[in-house]
């Protein structure tokens, strides 16, 4: 299990907005929008079905071949183009039931607020923070290709599977300027 | 479902820090560790079965007389004994699974660190987000009578039935200086 430790060793003093956002098992939506004090609203940047290779099928526990729903998104708040997170997913199509399906394919919801609504009951893991850099996305956020990009990846496990892979992106120059004093 | 606006109408100026504690759907544990910068311990302040009463019997849908584990707890820093939330919880002695009664009952593991430890997927819905003052929890914190307190009401749903209630309260006075800056 990670804990508030693990972030210690990513050599980058981090806020701790930062580390919740690394850190949480909840949901990332009510997150961003306590930071900002602003609703968050998913904008998609790419839908597809895509099939499992080897890769994503082992890490999903599905066969090679498997339909995956592969989305591309970030959230954003609702009367600012800036993005806050980007963040990339794979769900076994298999196991979304209908409604989860449609809120995921056919809608802007953020996941959290599926989860809520649908009542799905669920944990998430988290399999890796880290550090990494990418021009395209130092574009998309606006940010020198030098800075450094913070990411993470967690399950949202249902029903014993796998439900979906999640990797959320942000720059390190976002959520810095936060100091929580301790009480 | 409670949105980061609820929270607004308590009529008090929170922090970001504050308004986290109260709406976030994710582990108390995890959150508190990443504003203090410490590992959270509980401290079990009393540990009893009790047989429900009529409202606690509606409230968690069991029967008149079932037997409800009674936890209050504080939850706080290893090294420091000032307490950071005080914690009480109802959970139907019937829907505890035997390693989950055991942690909860016989050990002082925080519920965020059970149920990730335990695998337990379940989703947590808010029912009270409010401002109370209770005299005897001001002198715990050792805060005046004057200071109000805040506090929430969560249920923690598994296989669909209320597996714990819960309610946690800290002073208007803890967290407040938290000042985190927008990206």
């Amino acid at each position: 299990m990670h804990t508030w430790k693990d972030v210690k060793d990513l050599n980058f003093p981090l806020s701790k907005a930062q580390r919740l956002l690394l850190m949480t098992d909840g949901s990332i939506t009510t997150l961003l929008e306590v930071l900002t004090g602003q609703p968050v609203v998913v904008k998609t940047l790419l839908q597809q079905v895509v099939k499992a290779d080897v890769e994503r099928a082992v890490e999903l526990d599905i066969e090679e071949g498997d339909s995956i729903n592969y989305r591309v998104v970030v959230l954003k708040n609702q009367n600012n183009d800036s993005p806050l997170i980007y963040a990339e997913s794979y769900t076994p199509i298999a196991r979304l039931q209908k409604e989860f399906r449609h809120d995921l394919m056919k809608a802007d919801v953020p996941i959290g607020r599926i989860l809520a609504q649908r009542r799905i009951e669920s944990r998430r893991e988290i399999r890796l923070i880290d550090t990494t850099s990418n021009d395209e996305l130092g574009d998309l956020f606006g940010v020198p290709h030098s800075v450094p990009l913070l990411s993470r990846t967690y399950d949202i496990i249902s029903h014993g599977m796998v439900l979906m892979r999640i990797t959320e992106t942000f720059p390190l120059t976002s959520f810095a300027k936060t100091d929580i004093e301790s009480p």
